[in-house]
């Protein structure tokens, strides 16, 4: 199956579909139609079609959706059908509060790792992961088959350590720090940006135009 | 100046522009062009003029912008001339980490509460900030002006306590539970989602499509 060229408009409802089929699974149910797909998450059925048919489309006309069918099928698109080893660079309050997400591991994301500059650190345990020092990150990444590195340092020091990263070998940054790392690093590494600062102003801008009485209808 | 109409992707990059305006104030850099910003933010000059363009342009012809003014419009289109005060809803590790994050206080982002069920957290501070149980809530809203609510509470919670919120006058939510608040919320209340595990899948999609050679260009 061909992905090139998908749309991130695509990409980016992919995650949404497949946690909305997730529940349905768990609530039991084995087939669903993109209409009654469509009232449950307030997109147009036409949309839901269109959507999926990007992937060579998995419904039967007047059948509708398998829902583990589905749901496994955009697991595998999604790359969740395999164990994706992730370390997280900058064990401050961030750092940790990712270190403690179970869920991430649920969905194949699993944290091998947790580093730091600060020497205090050094040894803590979150969630069972020891902090170590980065000075150790290259071997580590080695020996642990890291792809992903969720990077949550200062953005004064984000720059240096994606490349020193990159260059060991890490193949995807998932970036906290409020920076274009894609603006230096090689262009076949994936940076994800989470840049919570600018999501804060996008609501600011919202709250600023939309709010209030003149956006009810 | 009328902000209606402009799409999101321009609102997606503001904040960008702003950011970059801000650190050429810092370098002390008066005026640019918008050839220059192309080459620093890798984004072409016809774009920029043209994301401008949509608030009635701040350049001229052959002269730049002067950064300074740039910002402190950007800074207004985004609200960010003005206080918003905030509360966190759920003071695990992702409620304890935004509410260490100083940084936003200094766009005018200033967390006021923070608040959680669980009587453990009673009383313990954060950054100087006091957790009190949610029982409390809607008399603080009242009394704090509180017009945006960071929530970091499990999913299971979300939906109910997004709908307490805005009962007792919050506008704006910063939903960090992964469920879709702007489904049962009245049309005029800002949601703005930062779904992490959805951004993890984005880049799990990336590294399992484009990583490694094939996309090297």
């Amino acid at each position: 199956m061909d992905q090139k060229g998908i749309s991130r408009a695509v990409i980016k409802r992919l995650p949404r579909y497949y946690r909305y089929l997730g529940e349905l699974l768990e609530a039991g149910v084995e087939r669903i139609s993109s209409g009654e797909l469509s009232e449950r998450m307030k997109v147009t059925a036409s949309q839901i079609r269109q959507d999926l048919n990007n992937f060579g489309g998995f419904g039967q006309q007047g059948y509708g959706y398998n829902v583990r069918h589905l749901h496994t099928e955009i697991a595998k698109i999604l790359g969740l059908d395999r164990t994706h080893n992730m370390i997280i660079v900058g064990a401050g309050n961030l750092g940790q509060a990712l270190a403690n997400y179970a869920s991430f591991e649920r969905s194949g994301f699993k944290t091998v790792g947790l580093f730091d500059v600060n020497p205090v650190l050094k040894g803590v345990s979150v969630r069972g992961i020891e902090i170590r020092m980065t000075d150790e990150l290259p071997e580590f990444i080695r020996t642990h088959n890291v792809e992903i590195a969720a990077l949550t340092l200062p953005k004064t020091k984000a720059l240096e350590m994606a490349k020193c990263l990159v260059d060991n070998g890490v193949k995807a940054i998932w970036n906290f720090a409020l920076t274009d790392l894609n603006l230096i690093l090689p262009k076949d590494v994936v940076v994800e940006n989470v840049h919570l600062s600018e999501s804060l102003m996008r609501l600011s801008y919202n709250l600023n135009t939309y709010s209030g009485e003149e956006h009810k209808k």
